[in-house]
């Protein structure tokens, strides 16, 4: 390493060796960012420049709908394309926290020994149970490393089908009959957000049933004039059948995507939010000190006193931020 | 009205009028803050002085309960007391917002007509579907408007239960027998946050054995000297039985939050997070500008298109935000 201060990482060598395909040298990346660690500026300036490139899927469903084994059959025709592959699979329920790359590469061990799949797993510690605030972190570092497709797979519970939506260039709902009331549980959201959907078990009964409901609902749903009309594919995903076409189908969005421009409009959106939440992190950072009284504490007390109102106390929290 | 603009409120007449009792003035103050109308901070600075009396007690438990019962048997205790009364009834699932107060009115009939009770429901229409971030507000108004005691009730979903404890001076929590697996069920967090544990409908079969459970789940947990030793009080509030015990309970625990400082440091918390959020929505409304472009959506295009990293880009945003 050309830096020899024990603990601090050679960032440059670092991107340049997960730019060339090292895994351990993507990991590593990960977990700086993941960890908030003093390096993360160095490196998130460092991965800028090559970022961008990856297209960014997706993938949510209720749990039971065969996620982990779509996932996993999609990663092999992507890979027989000849496509370089991130996986992020972030569990919003998940206590533990970002999991070793070791531990993600034994849960898919189909592409356990593949060189041009990364896999990373990562619990989420963001605001309410939602998406890990490190989430869009470790994409860029995925993005940055080369990886032409990145699959995001989160389990489908409340707000994080909407955050993924959020994140990803193309979403893809995955559904599956019999489960309970078919898509009429799946909560009317996810007809917002799905660019894909996936009828996953479609051998077993009631496939069809789950299609022609999509299919109604979705022709009830009002579109703009030019706007995508979202695919419905059935496939097995544990045989393989119909992944192929949802590869395919993921490859005309991306198209569509790049010559409508709504491409840029998404990332356009989702760079706001991000420097947004990253502004507003900051800030409370600076207005929060553990350790010493800061000017917040001393405007509550001001506050609780009645001698000043919360929003003139906020006034003057601004006016008092150095920057 | 002393000023004559159509449609702005003479703000000091109506604080002066719901001081003294008058409930359409509370209403329409309430109604002010909850639009976030453009007199929102002449109205909050008009409170200020006023506020601060309140005891402010967050009532939760899973529906089944008997959350609105128990919140109608304990106004009719404390009003038996000669306390003022308000009642902030907080749905977060609801789809509809703040309700009028005729229809609060009716929905709790027992105190339609009582001129020292006032009732409110609000919608929640925070992030992630939380409290409505206009529930500080209104309690702010109840508070100035005289309020002894201000009980707010909130449906135990997700994070409200914790919310409200952030929320209330006295946090109550409701279980009631049969409830699936008793408090097995009930989410481990209730154990951290309740000053006050009442079973309810503890007529019924099982209620010594969800006290049982209860009182070793307590005993279990890791309290520091002096610490509040929650309280298990059995109720039937249908019967209004074991109600005058809560309302005594909880005068006793406003009793340790004085003497102990814990007043002072929790409303002091709360001030600190009330402050904080209203300075990051003012700056984000100051970020966001859906009319015209702006230094947001410059910086974003840039992190776009690979030549700035978003650590950059957030730290340019707060040069650039003027204060």
């Amino acid at each position: 390493m050309s830096k020899g201060r024990r603990g601090s990482p050679d960032v440059p060598g670092l991107v340049e060796r997960a730019r060339a395909g090292d895994a351990r040298s993507v990991a590593r990346l990960i977990s700086l960012v993941e960890d908030a660690s003093p390096d993360l500026r160095e490196v998130m300036a460092a991965l800028a420049p090559h970022a961008g490139r990856a297209h960014i899927v997706g993938i949510t469903g209720s749990p039971g709908v065969g996620k982990s084994t779509s996932t996993n059959a999609l990663v092999a025709a992507l890979r027989n394309e000849g496509k370089r592959v991130g996986v992020l699979a972030v569990d919003p329920s998940s206590p533990f926290s970002g999991g070793a790359l070791l531990g993600d590469r034994i849960r898919m061990q189909d592409h356990a020994l593949d060189r041009e799949v990364y896999i990373r797993s990562m619990a989420s510690r963001g605001h309410l149970g939602g998406l890990s605030w490190a989430a869009p972190q470790a994409l860029r570092v995925l993005d940055a490393a080369g990886c032409d497709v990145i699959l995001v797979e989160t389990v489908g519970v409340g707000q994080s089908e909407v955050e993924i939506a959020g994140m990803a260039d193309t979403t893809l709902v995955l559904l599956a009959p019999g489960m309970g009331d078919g898509i009429q549980a799946a909560k009317a959201g996810i007809l917002e957000i799905g660019d894909l959907y996936v009828i996953n078990k479609s051998d077993r009964d009631g496939a069809d049933q789950v299609r022609r409901e999509l299919r109604s609902m979705l022709a009830l749903a009002e579109r703009a004039e030019g706007a995508w009309k979202p695919d419905i594919i059935k496939t097995v995903a544990h045989t393989g059948e119909g992944v192929d076409e949802v590869a395919t189908a993921i490859e005309r969005h991306r198209g569509w995507l790049a010559d409508s421009g709504q491409l840029q409009v998404r990332r356009t959106r989702r760079a706001r939010d991000e420097v947004e939440a990253i502004a507003v992190t900051s800030l409370r950072e600076q207005w929060r000190d553990v350790h010493e009284r800061t000017e917040l504490d001393e405007l509550a007390e001001r506050v609780v006193a009645g001698t000043l109102d919360p929003y003139a106390a906020a006034d003057e929290l601004l006016a008092a931020t150095p920057h």
